[in-house]
C-alpha cells in the first residue's frame, strides 16, 4: 500500500465520521447515516478521480473505502449519544479529515505530474468537496463558507508548501506530511483561537 | 432494445414526470418545467456512467432519453392542475422511479462484472441522485433524507437482493424485476403504512 | 488560440466575477471570493467536459483559466465596494456570461460532431451550471429557477440558433456569435423589459 492509499484510507475514514454526525444531527436512521456517511467520505476524492480522468475512481478500484466508511457510520449511530458536544467533535474531526484529504488529492495529482496550479486545486477539491457535497445535501450552511473562519484557505496553504517543498527537492512523502501538518495548524488555530483573514464586508447586501 | 436499456427508458420517464411536478409546485415556465425533467431524469444515470468511466454517458449515447424527458414535462406542465393533490402523485410516482431506476443502475454495473459492493452503490446512486439534484436546486428538502421514512434503504435492499438472487444462479433479466418489487414493496409500505427504522434521535442538536 | 478557447476565457472570466460579487454578498474572505469565483467559471464547462469524455477538462489542459478566475476574484475583492448595486451588476454580469458560456459549450459540442440534442444540451449546461453551483453552495435562490424571468430558456435559444445556422451552412464562428446575440438579447430583455414566459400558476402547492 503506498502512501498515498494510506491518506485516502484514512481521509475516507474522518470525514465518514463527520458524515454520520451531520446525519445525527438531521436524526436519519441508520442507512442515512451509512448515506452521508459515503457521500462525504468519497465525494471530494471522487471529484479529483473524474477531473483528471483516471482510469478508475478510487473507491470503484477498491471498493474497502465505502466498506471502512459505511462501518464508520454504523459506530456514530450506536455512540454518538456518549459524546458531550457533536458540534464539537464535528468541527474538530473535520479538521483533521481536511488536512488528510488535502494531502491524499495533492499527493496524486503531484503523482500524475500535473501543473502546480493543478496540484494545489486537486488538494482543495479533495479536501473540500465531500465536506462541501454533506452540508449542501443536509441544508447546513458550508462549514468551507463559514463567515470569519480559515477553511479553504488552510487547504489551499498545505497544498502550496507541499508543491514547494517538493520543488525543492523534499521526497514526496515527505512533502505531503508538511502538507497535513499546515493545513491541520491552521484550521486548528482558527478554531481554537479565531484566526482568520479579513472577510469583506464594506456593506452587507441590501437584499 | 435490451432490458436494462429499457429499465432507463423508464426511469427517464418516470423521473421526467416527478422533476415536473417539483418545477410545477415552484412555478416555473415551460421551459423551466423541461430542465428540471432532465436534470432529474438523467441525473442519477449520470453519475452512474461517470464513476464507472463507461465508454458514453448513457443519453448522450442516445438522445431520445432527454426528449422523452423533455416530452413527459410539457405534458405535466399542461395537465397537472388537473390532479387532486400533486404532492401525493409526486411521492408515488417518485417511489416508481426509485425502484426501475435502481434497478437500472444495478443492471448496468452487474453487466459490468463490478464486485457486489459497487454494484450495490450504483444502484442507491442511480436510484437518488436525480431526485436529490432536484430537491436540492429547487431548494426542497430532499425526499432521500425525509425523517422516518424508508427510501436509500429500499434502494440498498432491492439492489442487494439482486446480487444475492443474481449470485445464485437466477437470470439478471429476473434478478432485476425482483430488485425493482424489492425496492418499491418496501417504499410503498413506508408511504402507505409508515413503516420505518428507528432513527437517530438520543438528542436533537443543540443548535 | 481558436475561437472557442477564446470563448472558454471570456466565459471564464466573466462567471468568475459573478461569483466574487455573490461571495462579497456572503461577506467571505479573500480566499472564499477565489473558490467560488473558481467554482463558478469553470463549474459548467467542466461538467460538459466530463459528459462529453473529453480527454482533459479544459483547465486541467490550460491551468490559466484557473489562475484568470483568481485574479478577477482578487480584483472584486478590493473594488466591489465602488459599485453603487452589487446586485444589480451581478445580474448584469451573469447574463454576459450565460451568453458567452452557452456559445462556448455549443461550440465545443458541435466541434465533436454531436447529434443536435447534444449541442444544444451541452450549451444550456455550460451555460447553467456553473451558476447553479455557485448559487446552491452558498444558498441563494439560483438565478436558472427565478420566477418570471427568461433564463435556461435564452441559453436554449441560442443554442438551438446556432445549430440551425450552422446546418444552412453559416461558418462555425458565425453561428456562435450569433448563437451569444440571442441568448443575451433574450436575456437583456427579460431583465430590462420583464420578457418572460407563462409560469405554471394555476395552483400554488398546498404545503
Amino acid at each position: 500500500m503506498t502512501f498515498v492509499t494510506l491518506l485516502d484510507y484514512a481521509a475516507v475514514l474522518v470525514f465518514a465520521l463527520t458524515g454520520a454526525l451531520v446525519a445525527s444531527r438531521a436524526q436519519l436512521d441508520i442507512v442515512g447515516f451509512a448515506f452521508i456517511s459515503c457521500l462525504t467520505a468519497v465525494g471530494g476524492g471522487t471529484v479529483r478521480d473524474l477531473v483528471l480522468n483516471r482510469e478508475e475512481v478510487f473507491w470503484v478500484a477498491d471498493p474497502n473505502h465505502i466498506l471502512l466508511a459505511a462501518g464508520a457510520a454504523v459506530v456514530v449511530f450506536f455512540t454518538a449519544h456518549l459524546v458531550e458536544s457533536r458540534l464539537r467533535l464535528l468541527i474538530w474531526l473535520d479538521s483533521f479529515a481536511l488536512a488528510v484529504a488535502v494531502s491524499a488529492g495533492t499527493g496524486v495529482a503531484m503523482a500524475l505530474d500535473k501543473p502546480a496550479v493543478i496540484v494545489v486545486l486537486m488538494g482543495m477539491a479533495t479536501g473540500s468537496m465531500g465536506g462541501l457535497m454533506r452540508d449542501v445535501v443536509v441544508g447546513e450552511v458550508p462549514l468551507v463558507l463559514k463567515q470569519g473562519e480559515l477553511y479553504i484557505t488552510c487547504a489551499m496553504s498545505g497544498a502550496i508548501v507541499a508543491v514547494a517543498a517538493s520543488s525543492f527537492g523534499l521526497a514526496s512523502g515527505l512533502a505531503l506530511v508538511l502538507c497535513a501538518m499546515v493545513c491541520w495548524g491552521l484550521r486548528a488555530g482558527s478554531i481554537a483561537f479565531g484566526w482568520h483573514l479579513p472577510v469583506y464586508k464594506s456593506r452587507p447586501p441590501r437584499q
